[in-house]
This record gives structure tokens, C-alpha cells and sequence, in this order.
């Protein structure tokens, strides 16, 4: 009886899922899922991003977490496309969290939205909200084993990026263990690394974003990504 | 039907809770619940704590990870009572998998037994193990606003870890926004601001532990501690 709960749990999140990729589509919008554990920089990374693709590129945010405003209202310093979904105690966001940000969004205002997830490496990997790409955000303060415990976020995901590079002086974080996992796991995995707070490495990671969005422009539509 | 199926998978874990936490008084040994965002630092608090405890104090671990044996091996240099449990893509450690764990344990050869929990500010919460404490543990590099975003874990702990305080000159860290937010979710937090790595500030972290060591050892039982 659980699995039968769960598997139409997920078979609704991806009909969900499928409504937002078709709304994302024709508007033309590159939509990127930042996956990551708390406190790897997600929303550092996305301010970053924000203030280096302004004025030219447009930048929207649905910022998820349990609680509190903080992301959202951090993030409308640099968009008025920002919606804040508090998901109470779930641990990810689902299709239908998106659908309802969506209606405070004007999507034909956009050419990039972020969905931020919740921070967790885990439970958010497994759902499908009609994204573009999936990047999952690693951090080196957070360890260089952290790729190898949690294969699926190494997996799925389309990008990685390792940010924080600039605390690599002061913590104990062995970079060639840490790709080493990531290239065991998946040999042609598309890794960034850089410092979102510093600015340092950040370019690499800018091109990646700006060559799906002008994909999209000229196709009118989300190019599929491999993971 | 959803919420009685999750309803009766948390009463069988209570019921499993229960059975652990009745071992683990009659063996004597305090067993603490380690909590907190992957990369926050739990195996290395426990590193520093078993080397400072060493070796009037036993300790034991069953380490927590979706994949690796890694945990279980670094803990393996300072005790052979360690137990690494690999939950596949199941998000945190629940009573059965303790127990399952306890079949490699010697209880009668411990004085502490750390519960390093899968790494996950949420999803862990909630699921009593049959330990006697929750140690919810933040890092600095993780943000100040962690607190605040992840209420559950602070009003559910026994005791709060701020780590990594070594970092507090190289990151955006406010620790006056992070103590408040603390305190205004629980006037009367225990709160300890350590760095496992440079064994900074552990003296307080360690006297908590002994305090409760030697009442279990006293009184042959663990004491009720306030949440």
C-alpha cells in the first residue's frame, strides 16, 4: 500500500511537472533547479549570477525553504520576479509548489528563472518540477566526500558546480578527490568550479547559462540537456 | 490514505525507539543523535570528541550515509565499536536501522554511543531513534540564517553545535544574527561555538558529554534531558 501511495504521489508531480516544462517552453524561459545542501551558496550563487547577467539577461527566482522570507527578500534586491514558497516541514519542492510561485510570476518578462529547491542533497533530486536543467551546488567547506556519498545528486543533475573554492586555503578539502569521485560516477560530468561570493571562477559558469539562453531565444524552446 | 500509511510507519519506528532506548539504559551508555546539514562537520565533532575522550571514555558510532564506507573508516582509527549504515536514497536513519546496527555493537563495552545521522537539517528530525540526546549541529560556513530557516531542528535538539568557528574571518558570518534567531525559537538553548577541527572551544562541548556520562553511570540510566 506505501508504494502505491508514493508511485501516485510522483506520477502526479510529474503530470504537474510536464504543465510547468510546456509554460516554461513557450515562454522561451531557461528554468534551472539549484540542488544543494544548506549553506553550499545557492542563493549566493544565484545573486552572483543575477548581478553579473543584469541588465541584459532578465532573472526570476522562486526561492524555496521551510521557513522565513530571507532568500526572497535577499534575492528582490535584484529582481521584482521573486516568489518565496515556505514549505513548512517538506524537505523538496514538488511541481505543484511551482505552479502556484507561477502565478505570481510573469514568465514573458523572463529569460532565466531559478527555482532555489531546499536545502537538502537528498529528497529533492527525485522530483521533477518542469525545469530546464538541474544543477546540483557543492561547496568545499562542506568536504571533499560529499560527491561520493550522494551519487544520485552527482547523477542527475545536467551541471555541478563546486563553489567556496576561495575557503580551499583554510579548510581540509582535497579537489582531486573530490572530481575524482565525480568523474568515477559520471565520466563526462560538466563540473564548475568557482567562488560565488568572490566572483572567482564564475565566468565558465555565466557562458553555460547565457549559451541555453540564447538557444532558447533562437529555437523558441529549452534545448534537452544530457545529465 | 497517504497520512495513515506515514502515521503507521512512525508508530512502528516509535515502537523500535522504544526497544533501542530500553538496551541502551539497561547497558549504561548514553547515546547521542548527531543531526545536521551534510558537511556541517558531525564526523569530525565526533573525530575530536573521541580523541579528547580517549581513553577513560568508551565510545561507539554507527555512522549514517546514503553510500561510502567512508564515515565508518575514518571512525574506525579511534574504536573498533563503529558501524556504517548505507540507506540507499532513504533521506535519514530511522529506529530499525539502529537496531540492525546494534547486532555489530558490544553496548557492554561503551560508555557513549554517537548516532551520526544521515546528513540532512530536515528530514532526520523527526524520527526517534531510542537515543538519549539530539545534538543539532550548524556550521559557520553554512550561514547565519540556518537557524532560523530550519526551526524544527533547534526546538528538537538537546543541545545546539555552532562548528567551523575557525572560518568566522573568511565568511559572510554574522553570529549576533545566528544567537538570536536561536533564542527567539528557544529562549533557553544550550548552544556551544566550537571548531572540531582546530579543537577550539570543545572543552564545554566535553563537559556536557561527561556530565551525562557519569549520571548514566550513577544512576544506570540515561537522564531525561529538556528539549
Amino acid at each position: 500500500m506505501q508504494v502505491s501511495v508514493i508511485e501516485n504521489v510522483l506520477k502526479l508531480n510529474d503530470e504537474i511537472a510536464a504543465l510547468n516544462r510546456e509554460r516554461f517552453e513557450q515562454a522561451g524561459v531557461f528554468v534551472v533547479d539549484m540542488l544543494g545542501a544548506p549553506g553550499c551558496g545557492k542563493t549566493e550563487l544565484i545573486e552572483s549570477t543575477m548581478i553579473r547577467l543584469a541588465p541584459d539577461v532578465k532573472v526570476g527566482v522562486i526561492a524555496g525553504d521551510l521557513a522565513t522570507q530571507r532568500d526572497g527578500e535577499r534575492l528582490a534586491r535584484h529582481t521584482n520576479q521573486v516568489v518565496q514558497v515556505n514549505t513548512g516541514k517538506t524537505c523538496h519542492l514538488e511541481a505543484n509548489h511551482v505552479r502556484e510561485a507561477l502565478k505570481s510570476i510573469d514568465l514573458s518578462t523572463l529569460d532565466l528563472l531559478f527555482i532555489e529547491n531546499v536545502g537538502n542533497m537528498i529528497c529533492p533530486v527525485g522530483f521533477d518540477l518542469g525545469q530546464s536543467a538541474k544543477v546540483g551546488v557543492f561547496s568545499v567547506s562542506g568536504g571533499d566526500d560529499k560527491a561520493a556519498k550522494h551519487p544520485q545528486i552527482v547523477l542527475e543533475s545536467n551541471v555541478l558546480v563546486l563553489n567556496m573554492i576561495d575557503l580551499l586555503p583554510h579548510v581540509p578539502f582535497d579537489a582531486d578527490v573530490f572530481r575524482a569521485d565525480v568523474r568515477r560516477l559520471k565520466p563526462r560530468a560538466k563540473l564548475f568550479e568557482l567562488s560565488a561570493l568572490k566572483f572567482q571562477g564564475i565566468e565558465q559558469w555565466l557562458g553555460w547559462l547565457r549559451q541555453h539562453l540564447s538557444t532558447d531565444r533562437r529555437a523558441g524552446r529549452s534545448e534537452a540537456l544530457t545529465t
